[in-house]
């Protein structure tokens, strides 16, 4: 029985093609058959989750655990979320589902681990559901690094316009905008920052964005946290293919 | 109930990211919401398709059932399958299954029909398993195309190599490969050229082929069908939403 990692996507679907890429892109195979299996569900028709977490709007959570339920059937021993916002709900739904979910944040702090010493300041891009459901912020500060996050200003005129860009479709827009918010950071002392909306990468991979400083996207490092997964030692095929466990 | 667009994937997993990249980009959607749902069953551990088609290998068959029953109880009420060699066992798929299966060769002909006239030499540039079952000719011959297919060398040399090294991760020694097969069809008369293999689009993006004529990526027709089965009358938000039908 082959080991799967269930992607629970659609938030929004773009980003969830862009980690399947990135996935594929970071596991070292030469053909098809050493890949990661996965099952996704990517079923964008869920409320808002930044309206839920900031203004009482709609939850998400039960079409988040419905998808949850759907990955659970389909055979996935662990759940990854291409979604930074979603993750306010990453407790109950490892409590309520019965499968692990792999943390975006804990594989973030694990790449960060390798880059940025103790006491570094870095830089969070998130909606503002994310910044503030903390998800990012006590992990940071677990491991000594000091948290540089965007003021409602810049929240409000540059990263969630540059978000909705980019889920419509303008890159270039959402680009411009992101690259601005990233900038912003970097003038207050961030000297990493953390692209925390998986929409954040695509559209800075669509604009020339020279001057920022190093940028640790979060749908990579999920990535890299599913191969570890699937790679690990109980997974019947890892030791055949001599996988070393780093990240490239 | 929301209408699920089933996708069997894994075939290979870069090009399943890509098809899912396309059927986003092709989707005319302001948000999140409004965009296809699906749920995806890539699991690349399945026997080599060209193979089992070519040298009695291993069939496919059984993983495909299996990943087609896992999309039917996820919800999926059609399969969409971005390999054009798997349409080998499209058929039987569909009849054991029960689920529609919106066939890679039929979206190719539907996009077609807008370019190119009666008699026009349509050239395929596909896996040697595509073309020895013939899932391409019959459908472009029904609507009075011409159709060139490679010589053995071509496959052989160009066409095989070209598409083992993408799924190994060389993008550019494919592109090189994969754009003088296409030079080769266009030589004996191809006025226009079906990219018949998901690994190809995926090349040729990554090179510069400015002498190919017309592209036509099944890939890309695929998406446009699912999309199409998705804002076809009975989906309950396709009205609403103003959606014209027509592929861009």
């Amino acid at each position: 029985m082959e080991k799967i990692v269930g992607i629970l996507g659609g938030m929004g679907p773009l980003a969830t093609a862009d980690f399947l890429r990135k996935l594929v892109e970071r596991t070292p195979a030469a053909r098809d058959q050493e890949h990661v299996p996965v099952v996704v569900y990517s079923v964008p028709q869920l409320p808002d989750r930044s309206e839920a977490i900031l203004h009482h709007g709609p939850s998400p959570l039960a079409g988040l655990l419905q998808g949850a339920a759907v990955l659970r059937r389909a055979g996935a021993g662990c759940i990854a979320i291409p979604c930074n916002t979603a993750h306010f709900w990453a407790d109950e739904l490892a409590a309520r589902s019965a499968l692990p979910v792999l943390h975006i944040a804990d594989a973030v702090v694990a790449e960060l681990a390798a880059s940025a010493a103790a006491g570094a300041a870095i830089g969070i891009l998130g909606t503002a559901g994310t910044l503030a459901a903390g998800i990012y912020q006590q992990r940071l500060e677990r491991q000594g690094y000091r948290v540089v996050l965007p003021d409602a200003d810049d929240l409000d005129h540059l990263l969630m316009p540059g978000i909705r860009a980019v889920k419509g479709g303008d890159l270039a827009t959402g680009g411009r905008l992101l690259a601005a918010a990233g900038t912003a950071l970097q003038a207050r002392g961030a000297a990493q920052l953390v692209l925390a909306c998986t929409e954040i990468p695509l559209a800075l991979a669509a604009v020339a964005a020279p001057g920022l400083p190093r940028c640790v996207d979060a749908t990579a490092c999920l990535a890299a946290a599913c191969i570890d997964w699937w790679r690990a030692a109980d997974a019947p095929g890892a030791a055949l293919l001599g996988y070393s466990g780093q990240r490239t």
